[in-house]
C-alpha cells in the first residue's frame, strides 16, 4: 500500500516537509494543499523586495539557481503534487480525509491521508481599531502584501509603521530606503521588546533616529483616520499623518482548522506538538508557524514563529510522517535583523526574561571593535551577556552595532545549546586573524568580564542604575578615566576627569568615604581604575558597565 | 612579603600575564623583561602594515584608543615595570633569580622572583641553505622585519614567498597589494597543508592564481643566488628571480632558556606545561608561543602558536602566578586567514588529520551562498565537515570562499568544544535573517547532509575519487543534472546532461547496470537525483560531494 501523506500549507515548513518526506520514502504519494497562488516563497525577504534590494518577487520564490518553485517544479523535481488555490476546510480525523474547497468554486472534494502534516502558518495581527479596514493599511506577510507595499512606497510620502518588532523595523528601513518619511510607533517603552533589553534597544533606536526616522515609543494607537484612504494614525501622542500604514504588531498561529478538528491547542495559542512534532492525533503532525515549541533555556512552551525554525521543523515532520524518526527539541529564541548600518539580535534570554524566569542574573555590557582595532574595517559591536549567578551558565546574549553581530550570536547560541559556562566560553578556540576579530574575540572578552564579576573581582553597575543615582542626586563621584582628548570630544555631565595614566599619582584628589563609579569608553579602563583604587584602599568603587559607548542617555559634546 | 613575579617576554602572552597578575594581586611587584625595544605589538598585524592597510607601525603597538603600549604606559596604567633591551640569560632556579644582560653592555645583574612566567615566544625557521644570509631575505616576525619588508615591497619588483602557510599567504597578499610580482613556493603538494584538505586548498589556490600570483607547489628550495643582495631562489623547479624573498616556513618555540634551566621540554619541542600552565618547576609558568598545548579533539600534545591562544594563556598564567586558579585545557587548532577576496580556515581536524588519528571518518563538501540567495551581498562559501562515523561527532570543519567563513568556523569550534554530533548541529538555533544567512544556515545544511550520509540515505563520493575513476577509465556515467543553461556555461568533460526537472521522464536513457555519479552545482540536486534513481530501481548511484563548485580540476567553458 502506498503511504499517502497530505500536507496543508506550501510555504517554508510545508514545502520542506513534502520534499523531505519524498526523499525519505520515494514510494509515498505526497500532496500539498495551499489556498494561495504563490507557494514556497521567502516571506522573510519581503522587506528587501519592498526596498528594491531584491527587484523581482520571483527571486523570493526561486531556488538558488533561479528556478521558480511552482507546482510544476515540485512535481518534476520533487515528485510532490501541489494543489494551489485550494483550501482545506475540514479534517475528518475518523476517516482520515481532508475536505477541500477550490477557489474555482466547484463542489468540495476530499483527499484521504495516512499521515497529515499541518503547516498552516500564521497571520498578522490586525487590531480591532476604528478605520483599520481603510485602504493604505497593509501587513507584511504575503507576496500580495509585498507587491502592494512596493507600489505604495512612494518617495516623499509619509509612512507610519506600527510595531517596533523585527518585521516592523525591517519595514522601516525598506520604506526609508524608498525615500518615504517614516514614523515608527511602538506601544512599549522601547523598540524590539522581548529581543533587546532597554539599554541595548536605546543604542539601536538612536541609530534609527539618526537615519531620519521618527521613533515614538510608549504610544498607543486608538484608530485610523481617512476618507476612502488612510490619512492618519490616531494615538495618545496625537495623530500622525500617513499616506501608508504598515501593521507589524505580531503574528498569531493559524489554528482554526486544528481547533475545529479537535486537536490540542497549547496555552500559547498554537498547536501543541511533542518532540516528534506529533499533535494530539498520532497521525497528524504540525510544523512551522502554526505550532508551538519549547524554549530550550527555560523549558517553557513558547510561540516563536521564524523561517529558520519552520525549515528545520518541516524536515523533522517530513521524516516522521514518512516513517522515519527525528526530533525537534526546541529553540533558543534566536533573532537578528539589519536596520540601516546596524545589526541587532539575541539568543537565549534577555535580562528581563531571565529575571522573569526566576534566575539570579549577572550581566555584562561589553562594546568593542569586531576586528583587530588597527584593521581599517573594524566596526564596534556592543554585547550584553546574561548569566545565571548560581552556575555561571550563559543564559543569553544580545548584540547591537555596526559590527558583525551575527557571528557572536551564532557562537553564543551554540554555547548556550550545550549549557556552557562563562569559563568555558572564555576558553573557546575561536577563529582569529586581524580581518576577523581581535586576538581576544568580543565574546571571549565579555566572558572574561563575566568571570571577573562572578568571582567578585570586578564590580559593575549598569548605566541605568548610575542614571537613577544621578536623578536621585546621590552623593557619589562619577570618575571618567579616559584621556583628556576623549573627554573633550564627548562626556557625561558632572563626571570628574582623572585619566587612568595619572590615576595612581592623583589618588589624593579622591575621597575614600564616597562611592566612586569609574568609566571609560568601553569599561576596560574603568575596571582597571576599580582595581587601582581598591588596591589603594578605596572600598566603595565600581565601574560602569559598557562605558560611555553604551550610555544610552544624553551626552555633552 | 610582597609577591615578586618576573615575566620574560613582553609581547602578547607576557604582557597579558603581567597586566592580569597585577589586577589579581595589586600588592605584587611585577617586572617584565624583554630583549627587544618594541613591546606588546600585534605581530599578526604585520602583513597589514606591509600592505599599507595599516599605515603606521605604532598602530600595532597601541591600545584601541590610540595609546602606545610602551614601558611608561605599562608603569602608569598597569602598575607593571617593563625592562626593554634586557636579555634574560639564565635562570638560577635554586635561588629563584634570573640573570639579566642589558644591551647597554654593563655587567650582568640579577632579579629575584617568587613566581616566574616564561613568555619567550617563537622564532621563524631559517633553513640551513646556501645564501640564506643574503640581504633581501626576510622573515615576518618582528616590528623590525615589518619595517624592512615595507621598505622593500616596491611596486613592479619581484618577490618570492617561501611557505604557503598562514603567514606566507598573508604576506603574498600584502606584497601583491603593493604591486609586486609574487611567486609562492611550497614544498608540499598543496597550499595551507595542515589547515585545509587538498580539495579545499585547490579552491583557494585557484583564487590566488587568478589574482596574478604564481603558485608553485611540491617545490623544494635548495638555495639562494645573488651578489650582495638576493637575486633568485634556486629550486628543483628551476630558479625564480626575486628582488625580495620572504621565509615563512614555520615557527619554532624559543626554549633555549627553559632548556638550559633544566625545565622539561615536550616531544613537540616546546616547553611542557600542565593545565595550569605550570612547567616542571612549580614556581615557573610558561604561556604563549614558547609552550606546547593539547589538541582538544585527539588529546595529543601539539605545538600551535597563535596570538589568540597566547592572550588566553597569558591570562591563565598571570592568574595562577598571582595566587589564583585558572586552567587552559587546550585548543582545537582553529585558524583563519583572508587572502584577496577569499577567507579560508578550519577548526578541529582535517580529514587527513582525522584519519591519521585513527578515526573512521565521514565527510561532507557543501558549497552555498552565505546569506539568503536572493540577497544581493550573498557570496558563496564552501564548507567541509569531517565527522567520526562511529559517533556522528563533528571532528572538524574547513571553510573556503568569498563568503563569511569565520562565522561558520566559530559556531563549529564552539560545537566541537562540546563534542556535538551532526544531529545536534543540525538543530542549532542560529541567527537568521536574509542579510545574514539562508533560512537553513550553511552549517545546518552541511550537518543535514552529514546526517543523511551517516544514516545511509545519501551516498556521496569525493571529487578526488571521481577524478581517479576518470583517470582509470572506469565504466561509469557522470550525470550532470543541472539546467541546460548552467551546462552551457561550464561543464565537466564527459559528463552526460539530464536536467533534474526531466530526470523522472528520461529514466530509460540511463542503464541500470552501470554506476552512476550524479552532480549539480553544489550537490543538493545531485542528491535528489540519487534519490529519484534509487526509487526507480537504480542501485549503483552516488552523488559527487560539493558538485561542480568544489570540483578542483579542469572544466570546459
Amino acid at each position: 500500500m502506498t503511504l499517502r501523506i497530505v500536507i496543508i500549507g506550501a510555504n517554508a515548513a510545508g514545502a520542506k516537509a513534502a520534499a523531505k518526506a519524498k526523499r525519505m520514502n520515494p514510494e509515498a504519494s505526497i500532496t500539498v494543499i495551499d489556498r494561495g497562488s504563490f507557494i514556497s516563497y521567502g516571506a522573510c525577504g519581503i522587506p528587501y523586495f519592498v526596498s528594491d534590494t531584491v527587484c523581482d518577487e520571483k527571486e523570493l520564490m526561486s531556488t538558488p539557481v533561479g528556478v521558480v518553485r511552482d507546482p510544476a517544479f515540485f512535481w518534476k523535481v520533487k515528485g510532490v503534487e501541489v494543489l494551489t488555490e485550494t483550501e482545506a476546510v475540514a479534517i475528518d480525523r475518523k476517516n482520515r480525509r481532508v475536505e477541500l474547497k477550490t477557489s474555482a468554486g466547484a463542489g468540495n472534494s476530499f483527499i484521504e491521508y495516512d499521515k497529515l502534516i499541518l503547516a498552516t502558518g500564521s497571520f498578522p495581527v490586525i487590531p480591532p481599531l476604528a478605520g483599520c479596514e481603510l485602504p493604505g493599511i497593509i501587513t507584511v506577510k504575503s507576496i500580495e502584501d509585498a507587491i502592494i507595499l512596493k507600489e505604495q512606497a512612494i518617495s516623499g510620502k509619509r509612512a507610519c509603521v506600527i510595531g517596533a518588532g523585527l518585521i516592523g523595523l525591517e519595514t522601516v528601513e525598506a520604506l526609508s530606503m524608498r525615500g518615504m518619511h517614516v514614523t515608527l510607533v511602538e506601544m512599549q517603552a522601547q523598540i524590539l521588546p522581548g529581543v533587546l533589553d532597554l539599554e541595548m534597544a536605546r543604542m539601536l533606536e538612536q541609530h534609527i533616529r539618526e537615519k531620519g526616522v521618527e521613533v515614538v515609543t510608549s504610544c498607543c494607537v486608538s484608530g485610523f483616520g481617512g476618507n476612502g484612504q488612510v490619512e492618519g494614525v490616531i494615538t495618545d501622542h496625537g495623530t500622525f499623518a500617513a499616506d501608508l500604514v504598515v501593521l507589524a504588531i505580531g503574528a498569531r498561529p493559524n489554528v482554526g482548522l486544528a481547533r475545529t478538528s479537535g486537536l490540542f491547542i497549547g496555552e500559547t495559542g498554537a498547536i501543541a506538538v511533542d518532540s516528534n512534532l506529533r499533535t494530539s492525533d498520532p497521525d497528524i503532525y504540525a510544523c512551522g508557524d502554526c505550532c508551538e515549541t519549547t524554549n530550550l533555556v527555560t523549558g517553557a512552551k513558547i510561540y516563536a514563529p521564524l523561517g529558520s525554525t519552520a525549515n528545520k521543523q518541516g524536515r523533522v515532520a517530513g521524516i516522521n510522517a514518512a516513517g522515519g524518526e527525528d526530533t525537534f527539541a526546541g529553540v533558543l529564541g534566536t533573532a537578528i535583523l539589519k536596520v540601516f548600518d546596524f545589526s541587532a539580535g539575541k539568543t537565549g534570554l534577555t535580562e528581563v526574561a531571565a529575571r522573569a524566569a526566576g534566575y539570579q542574573v549577572e550581566t555584562v555590557l561589553s562594546p568593542a571593535p569586531d576586528r583587530a582595532h588597527f584593521y581599517p574595517e573594524a566596526k564596534p559591536i556592543a554585547l550584553k551577556l546574561v548569566a545565571d549567578k548560581a552556575t555561571g551558565r550563559l543564559l543569553g546574549l544580545q548584540a547591537v552595532g555596526p559590527g558583525a553581530a551575527d557571528k557572536r550570536i551564532d557562537a553564543a547560541a551554540t554555547a548556550i545549546s550545550f549549557r556552557a559556562t562563562a569559563d568555558q566560553i572564555s576558553h573557546l578556540d575561536l577563529a582569529y586573524a586581524p580581518p576577523f576579530s581581535a586576538a581576544m574575540d568580543n565574546l571571549i572578552v565579555a566572558a572574561d568580564i563575566l568571570k571577573n564579576k562572578l568571582n567578585g573581582h570586578a564590580r559593575g553597575i549598569s548605566p541605568a542604575e548610575v542614571k537613577q543615582m544621578m536623578d536621585d542626586e546621590d552623593d557619589f563621584i562619577l570618575l571618567d578615566v579616559r584621556s583628556p582628548a576623549e573627554h573633550a570630544a564627548v562626556r557625561i555631565a558632572g563626571a570628574k576627569l582623572v585619566p587612568l595614566g595619572v590615576l595612581r599619582e592623583k589618588l589624593d584628589t579622591l575621597p575614600k568615604d564616597k562611592e566612586i563609579i569609574a568609566f571609560c569608553k568601553i569599561s576596560l579602563r574603568g575596571y582597571e581604575a576599580q582595581k587601582i583604587l581598591n588596591a589603594a584602599g578605596f572600598d566603595k568603587v565600581r565601574f560602569m558597565d559598557g562605558g560611555i559607548l553604551t550610555w544610552p542617555y544624553a551626552l555633552e559634546k
